[in-house]
């Protein structure tokens, strides 16, 4: 039975998985210097239709925490969500890679800031005040944590809370395709346009294998991040096969068509879902995630039925889909629920 | 023409490849929770006849650094070899991981490091005092960056200075396959039977994508390494695609074969350099790199001929061969020297 | 008029001041060495009742974030107090000096920490989850920044809940003396016969120029800590000048008779504002501090007379007094006080 | 009988210690924001001939450590002379405050550094490239570890072969008023006006209790400078303490005098050694320290007379003068000298 338990249980796409073993014939310049890593570079100016400085590690948590590195001195606050996955689930590397910034946790319904919260934190830090942490950067998560989306016009409205104070601003993008094929907005809207200024392009979760992309809207802030990346052990030797997933991924939309699928399977699950009595779905159902207040029987029936998820807490659940998960699988996971309603 | 920059230069083993394909398919448990990374565990249990505790991660600086990070307070010394990559080419990962830590290099001839360099320095180091950084580890570097090898006695012997003064012995083994390939040893012959606390053993050089491993021989040592490697970023969240490298490379001596192959062609053209005219090779050919004193015009030769190698310092040249580099490759490389020298 | 910002506007005690010009001529081991610094372990001992480990520093952001690093790794987690000094007012002191752990901040009603969000805080944080900071200690601060006390009683409550999950305890003893003071305790009371690990016992507040203790009741967690000191560039070359301040300030209960000079100041300005009309005093008045909502008139008038405070928020002045404040002071605070609303 | 270890082993100067009488009295803003603060750096700006931005800490360890922070990333490299204190006497705290980057050692006679081996080391760094940590610093020591000085023009010299590769410069000025006093220039000689960035400038071995200055002669690089000090600690609460100490010492060329005291000693020293069969002088003497070789009889007699000092290696002892080395304890010390010998 399928696990659902999040979408990085899934397998990789058979055209990434290609790709890396056309790239694995005969030799490369490392560190970088191939032409795939340039290519993908071309590709992301291209989807983001600026010039992007683009910089391919093996791990999401690497990339949001060097990503914050260059933003945030030693002394800085970073505001994110409470939920935000850099403040509760990378142990710790964001203030690693920082030197030991603080992250500011806000408070937010639905798994989304909002630019008062933004705004309030940061008049209330002590701006210019040495013995505070100074407002550095804010982190949005887009898709979020709870499975929303930041519109176009909310990311706008939130990176002007922090730019007007000085604030850069970071987007954690581990599940930025599935919000860009939910909204239908140009990658642009949501993030440089809108004013963001480093985001962490997460493909891990999305069909690759182990691959990210640190992209920079502005390459003048990726100045030392070279170093920082080496410095973090986070320079591939052989580049080109981070690169390899990367490009075949953001190639002919694959990106967005392994989104759409996974999205696809979210919306499948909550349509099942929706009106049964008992069930109660938690926050609106926006990418590929899904969390869901079940009957404890219900629970008990799935899992003994073999389907894994987490349970997030008591008796709230989170089903999460991905680019491979079979439309089958969602409706032998309905099937269960139904048949479990039935018995009660 | 071939490219003897360096084994990262090279592609990945056909079979390494093929297992990734094999891996990329259906769910399994993240972050290391899958059945093939288990089996890593077990092959190099039994391929180093002890149980060891395996942390794969995508990089060999990384490996490398977290691995000095379990041995070494932030107020710990590093001795090493002048010439450590840890010393001169990981842009201060060492530092950056253990806290700050120093490293201290040591001289040695052919790249190889002396008991009695390493009994020196940890006398002289103010053990104790609380001005000095404290005498914590030894790293060994095995092939050396020289192309020699340490025999299994000299490992004994280096880490006898280390651990009679409470110090604590890494073995980089970026491309400790070559070393074990060419000793003909067991591999525990030149690791925990001679002391070694602690391995990085390199996949990526030796025919892998980006896999190495960091394997404790005293698994207590482990204890807070998982933590560590988390913080860092380099907890791959799909690690089955690390094992799946490592278990292939693993497999049936793949990775001796792979290594004898890259010996043998550094032998060939050691044979073929060996005798010629205004041709020095600067260190014994133990391993799969040769650096050699070649006349200007011979360089010149080879360069416009197409090939592709490192000048170490003025007329140094280091060639390293790798798993896939052809013999022809070789060959040609020699036809070009000895023309070169006809005509002169 | 007064100033009543904080206690370290205040100048130093004379016993304090002559120690120093004492203390100044001849020669004397430099590092800790010399017979003050001795004399301030053993007197420290004797207070304490049992042997401790001492180690003298400038600042209490230094003993703070030190004592942390004593007791947490970099991915460890430190409960304490939404308001405490290290949660608020260091900068990431203690982020810097543990290598980036996390404060966790929690709440509590004035100042106060309570067992049950202990615990619950640490039941929550996912202990052995390797993408979770762990807990690692638990800082109380006694007096609290909001001038109460915690009793005996409460401080061993408060330890078992951190004890029992392995987590350790520290003391930010800034206000110590008025603690013990106030209480009339045994100092050993409320440390280590309750459980606590270490205190930064503060002396700079109570009448030193610029003396902090930092105190070990299991010297065994002091292991690493000379060198941590020196590394963070608090050893004092001639640490005889930071002894002589402590040893005169412990001697002949000198800390307690200023201490308890201060929490009468405190005392009388509670009694002069208590019933008045349109004030309310915010938490209990336990030590040296008081909190007190004052109309917007009286706060103009005060301020016009040339009182200094700081504004906490709003409405709501802090009031500090210190071993020097004149009773004459407060007399003439509360005058101004008076007449304000009797104008009104 | 004297205690020639160290200048740390010296009490303080009573114009100091009056100074800081006089300040214990009533109150004054804290952290800094106080008159004597400000006067201090007005002095300073007087005496540099510029305006300098001024921090005063505790220990020379701090400021050398936060002076290096705020010059060099954690990607740097700081080139320092072999025996630098920086390199071998602060336990890393210069590694801990930059976040890890390398010191690398060089050679020099005489405990100084050339501009040659200064530009030989950045040449071959290998600026720009990614694995290797990238020039940033040049620390200067004035007065050397060996006792001698450089000539404002060798400064310039110094200066010219860092900045002229982007390098900035730091110079320990731990005994900088020794250098000062027996070169006869202005302090902007050997300071900015040769390039100099930022200085330590050492109170605390020329008559302070504790109080040294990290002088920036161009504010700008000071930025951050004050978020750095309060966050390792190094912003001490009452701040005037720091500040009384070091206005004291400044006024009248208080500075000045006292260290032309310690030079003289140290020459007194020299001239009745100068021509001793067997003693042989290591280094010129141009400060306040002397390496001296000395028979073993002779350093048995001197140590059975109860003489204070180290040994340096083997045969080599190390005396150091202070601002109140009696004449009459170098007339003892050179009267046993001379016994030993008739002795012998």
């Amino acid at each position: 039975m399928h696990d659902f338990r999040s979408d990085n249980v899934a397998g990789a796409a058979p055209e990434v998985v290609s790709a890396l073993a056309t790239a694995s014939i005969g030799s490369a310049s490392p560190y970088g210097a191939d032409p795939l890593t340039a290519r993908v570079t071309e590709r992301l100016s291209a989807i983001f239709e600026t010039n992007v400085a683009v910089f391919p590690v093996a791990t999401g948590t690497a990339a949001n925490a060097l990503a914050l590195s260059a933003l945030v001195p030693a002394y800085g606050a970073v505001y994110c969500h409470d939920d935000a996955h850099i403040m509760v689930d990378e142990c710790g590397a964001p203030e690693f890679y920082t030197g030991g910034a603080k992250l500011v946790p806000l408070p937010g319904a639905n798994g989304k800031l909002t630019p008062a919260a933004v705004t309030r934190a940061i008049t209330r830090a002590g701006v210019g005040v040495v013995h505070k942490v100074q407002p550095a950067a804010l982190s949005l998560t887009q898709a979020t944590e709870a499975g929303t989306l930041y519109t176009p016009a909310e990311v706008e409205a939130l990176v002007e809370a922090a730019h007007s104070n000085g604030v850069a601003v970071h987007m954690d993008g581990a599940r930025f395709a599935n919000a860009v094929a939910r909204l239908g907005c140009a990658p642009a809207d949501i993030t440089w346009r809108a004013g963001v200024d480093v985001l962490t392009l997460g493909g891990t979760k999305g069909g690759c294998l182990a691959a990210e992309a640190v992209v920079f809207f502005n390459p003048a802030m990726a100045e030392d991040f070279g170093f920082a990346r080496k410095r973090g052990g986070h320079l591939v030797s052989k580049t080109r096969f981070l690169s390899a997933q990367l490009d075949a991924w953001l190639t002919d939309d694959l990106w967005l068509r392994l989104a759409r699928h996974a999205n696809a399977m979210a919306d499948r699950l909550a349509a099942g879902l929706r009106d049964r009595p008992g069930v109660e779905i938690a926050y609106p159902v926006e990418a590929n995630e899904l969390f869901v207040r079940l009957p404890e029987t219900t629970i008990t029936a799935l899992e003994t039925a073999g389907f894994q998820f987490y349970r997030w807490d008591d008796a709230l659940v989170r089903l999460v889909t991905a680019f491979d998960t079979p439309a089958a699988a969602v409706d032998a996971f309905l099937e269960i629920v139904a048949a479990s309603q039935e018995k009660a």
